[in-house]
């Protein structure tokens, strides 16, 4: 993740006129050697192994944290109490009870607060939003999303460190409910409002993997697959699921959305195209419309190519940093903040819990 | 639908080699006229405005039944008695109780009996089927089906009636669990054997509609959207979904099983193609391969054109004929039977069950 | 095609109503037990094993003509002498000057006549005309078709005989030409208008074959692959293109057409599809519109199921000869008449000329 | 153009490991003030307006030509005179003679060279190659090629000057053959070796647009749309057409190539996936595969992102200077450099004098 948000870093202000200009001032990791390397591959002008050493740094302005979800509170308190702007990756916390510690720190301290659920500034999405707030769809039935992944069905995967950290769910909180369905949900927050009751199941298919870091096998405490049912305070139904294990597929974040008139259907795999089907289309000539987003007309590609052109996934971080730093030029926050991705944690805790009650949770709401 | 069983009965021997040949003695509608017009549409040799005078006929040995739900059993457990062999669309039964009278009356005769889930027989679910059963997806770790539909959504659309009996609660006995669902069980249960617990949501969008014969808007009885998750003996973990309102959708009746070595994927709307995703493919070439269900040696294939060239939705009925009499001339029954129907019923009432008590609810095993 | 043709008689009057109705009298085959297995199979009421008697027939008033091409003239210009209806397989002949015979021979009888390009009856393809004639299309500026098969890659395939007569020359007339790309003109010319100059270049991969009747090795006289540059009288430009060495396509016939405001695609593989593109559609939510064709308000298909339930290729064959009944009783003939097909006969035999002379060459029009 | 040259320069060492890394000297335009605006938005050191007196720079080891077509061949033969290193933007010149002069220039010069033929290096494409080059396809029988647009349809659309010198044939040279066919062929070559004759066809659809230098209606001289039918000299037969006039494509490149043994299509619309056929593949479970290009063991991905997040068009211009300063690392040439660019001219020219002549025409072989 600290390549795609320097990668952002680098290329913001080559693409998009913007009052604010990132500066690579450092970059910070525990090993001194892999900091020296990534300052020397993106540019950075200083490293430092102690994260605290870097926010108390009076040249940085702006704090980006992308360690693992067990530091996100520590260092995003600590940098809010030195008054740093930070952008955050997501999930905001492990827990809700966490987040709400960040974001009452960065409300404290009063600063412009960023959580990177990226996929809200893939351009498709992007334009499924428009179309939403337009009103092309009407009343909404349905939502489904689904976060499909297949990378740890070996048993042979161990768990926990550096690389594997996301299977430790005393560093990551939980599996797939933080990790994917955290970006079903903030997703599906923006595009259809509040979600105000769910209804989990949750599977672990490999109990026990070896510790990277203990070199002994233990219970594994993730989530390996995650599926709930859902309904959004508007009256839309929803079924929502995540795992690990649908061979065949690496990354297939997919939604869909019913309204009345019109129906939207997005998946990541193909992620410059958006399916649209217009009930007000003549009945003859009606049909799932597949829209090449890539048009000088469509959200943020009139700064990158010709259409047609294809961008790919690294540009929801560029998107993303160019309108936090356009936020932060006009004082208006680019959102999700802190507080909303609260929402999203909230929602993810009631989908946990769900599991194990196995019943029918409510949502709270922030306020 | 009682186009489709008399055009597949009109049609199976000229494809099929068989010891049976269906023989249209009798068409039998409440409705006289619209009986002589079917049966000379259709060259039944004669006409019956009273079922019970068509199975008092020595010269009918088989009876279709394909009469709205409610009438089932009535009719079911009267040709059983008079020794029929029976043929009957699904659900077979309104409920799981009255689903059980059927079987039992079936049994008791000792008739050969058949529900008519025709998707078994769709070249590319069969497909499926063989290469589950060869083992070439290994442990199965997620089933996910859905079946959307978006014909019901106007609120001026009436309920009840020749025409729109499958809105009448008291006529279908459910919505979309019975209707559409319970297409969606049956294939689960052959593909991956018995669901042991369900969980389920339901909503009635239209909370009343005109009902087309007491001429009255009427409170509307039956579910227009149902989703459920699910666990199978197997332990795979499963969603399954049902609406009339999803826009866009005409009949998208789709499946997908993940395993650990391949996943396989499938979708009414083209229903001569099967998604095969095997990871034993060598990594670079690995892909999901769309499979054309049109040659030879696929299912049923080799009785109908030239590789390349597709049949549709009403060659389903034609192959479950085929199967159906060759079981007959065999004395192997066919599947599935009204037992087999009813565990799929069963589940169909834990469905419906638990979208009232909001909780899991385990289905009861056929024994 | 024996099969199709009875396959269509035995079928237009369940699902259309017509004043005719095919009566099935006579099956012709030169070996007595296979047309007496055929009638059997497809309720023939009698058989002959000489054309020439079943023309004599005074029972009979249709002849359906499905031999190998290098009998259609004979049997044709009989059957037209003996005052016959006459449906004749495609292509009509293997060349313009004994196709014009047929047409003289049809014309001086004044029978009804047409030739089976059953493309043109698949509902996508027919709603493509619609949308044509409505000139949604606007100045068509392209139009490309092609037509690819892989079943001849083989060098043990041999050629000649009851089963592989299209891969003998003095049987087919041709290869790819009369078979496939006969197909893409006849559709090309019906949506697109006149063909008028044609520059081909074809290819014989496999030159020697053993011949099945002769058992000896012998020289491939037919076109294994034709493609074509061309141009329509409208002014558009066009390229055609067939194969059976194309690995992966069995019976990829597609074809597209793109004009000043919208464009259309079809492809056999997915025949209940076709794909719109309309530039007139506001800019954002401009994309290519996937018609699943399968809507009562489809060509054709209020005649069948219910809608997203798709047909197959046999009914476009079921189509043409409904069309064709009307066409007798409404004395309006149904298209593509013996002069119909000529035109594209006529297309075909510049296509070769000009793959020898290695030319541009003019299509003579049929006036 | 100068931004993706300029866009891969500055993200190239972030992601590959090289022995040299770009630096930003001075970029060059007619008009200072685009060249500052360019220069603070890119972060070029300084600017230049005369291109000679950037070739003079001792500072300056590498140019980079993306101006139009007919200032190639001076400034590339005076960057070689002054030895310096050269990457030009496609096509190579305007003719193939132009063309030769450069080649001549830079070999005489001993400078690296290269032309910037980008979509090789898109990962489908170059995986394509890969295949290909293993062997996987046997026997090659078929190619077809195709880049379709549809930006020039309006008549009001003007000819000439900065932004639409593509349409003004002193400056291009040619329409749609020297800057979409001419990346067709230069994958063909490629991929599928030498092209020994083409048959060409070509139109200008708007005869006459109004000129923005002159100001005056002016006749066009550009090629708005132009097929050809090929032979390769491995025995393959190929179609390729280009055009501006497609309604519904943006830049739809796609080619396909047909082996004994198994296929291969890609579709620059969809660049990340790489559509595989293998008929080795069992035979019920034979499909076309799609490959989703975005695994560690496919081309170029090990440096992006995880499996199953795409990049896009630019990336393809990242390779390409990654592969071309690794050639200069290692003293090994990048491909295509000038003389590889000079085959692809030769066939464009063949092309184009085929389209007047309206005959077969050879194409020269570049020794």
């Amino acid at each position: 993740m600290g390549r795609t948000h320097s990668n952002a870093a680098r290329r913001v202000n080559n693409f998009f006129d913007l009052e604010y200009q990132p500066v690579l001032k450092a970059v910070c990791d525990l090993d001194a050697a892999r900091a020296q390397a990534f300052a020397a591959q993106w540019g950075y002008e200083s490293c430092e192994t102690d994260w605290r050493k870097l926010i108390a740094r009076q040249d940085i302005d702006m704090v980006d944290i992308t360690v693992p979800n067990d530091l996100h509170r520590e260092v995003a308190v600590a940098a809010a109490k030195a008054g740093k702007v930070i952008l955050c990756e997501k999930p905001l916390a492990r827990t809700g009870p966490e987040a709400l510690k960040m974001v009452q720190a960065v409300e404290r301290a009063g600063v412009p607060n960023f959580v990177s659920y990226n996929y809200r500034r893939i351009p498709a999405v992007t334009l499924a939003k428009q179309l939403i707030d337009e009103g092309r769809l009407g009343r909404i039935f349905h939502y489904r999303a689904k976060f499909l992944q297949d990378w740890t069905i070996s048993k042979d995967l161990p768990q926990g460190g550096p690389a594997l950290w996301r299977l430790d769910a005393k560093v990551a909180g939980s599996g797939v409910t933080g990790d994917l369905l955290a970006h079903c949900i903030d997703t599906a927050l923006w595009l259809n409002g509040d979600l105000e009751q769910v209804n989990a199941m949750a599977e672990t298919f490999i109990k026990q993997r070896k510790h990277t870091v203990s070199g002994k096998v233990e219970k594994v405490g993730i989530d390996d697959a995650c599926a709930f049912l859902a309904r959004f305070k508007n009256g839309s139904l929803a079924t929502f699921e995540s795992t690990r294990f649908a061979r065949g597929h690496k990354a297939l974040y997919t939604f869909e959305i019913n309204g009345e008139h019109a129906s939207l259907f997005w998946d990541l795999h193909d992620l410059h195209r958006l399916q649209y089907f217009d009930h007000r289309d003549a009945g003859r000539v009606r049909g799932w419309r597949s829209i090449h987003v890539t048009d000088g007309d469509h959200p943020y590609m009139g700064k990158w190519w010709v259409p047609g052109l294809q961008i790919g996934y690294e540009h929801s971080f560029v998107h993303q940093l160019a309108d936090f730093l356009q936020g932060l030029a006009t004082g208006k926050s680019a959102r999700p903040t802190f507080r909303d991705a609260l929402q999203t944690q909230y929602v993810c805790d009631a989908v946990l819990k769900s599991a194990k009650t196995r019943r029918w949770e409510k949502v709270p709401k922030v306020k």
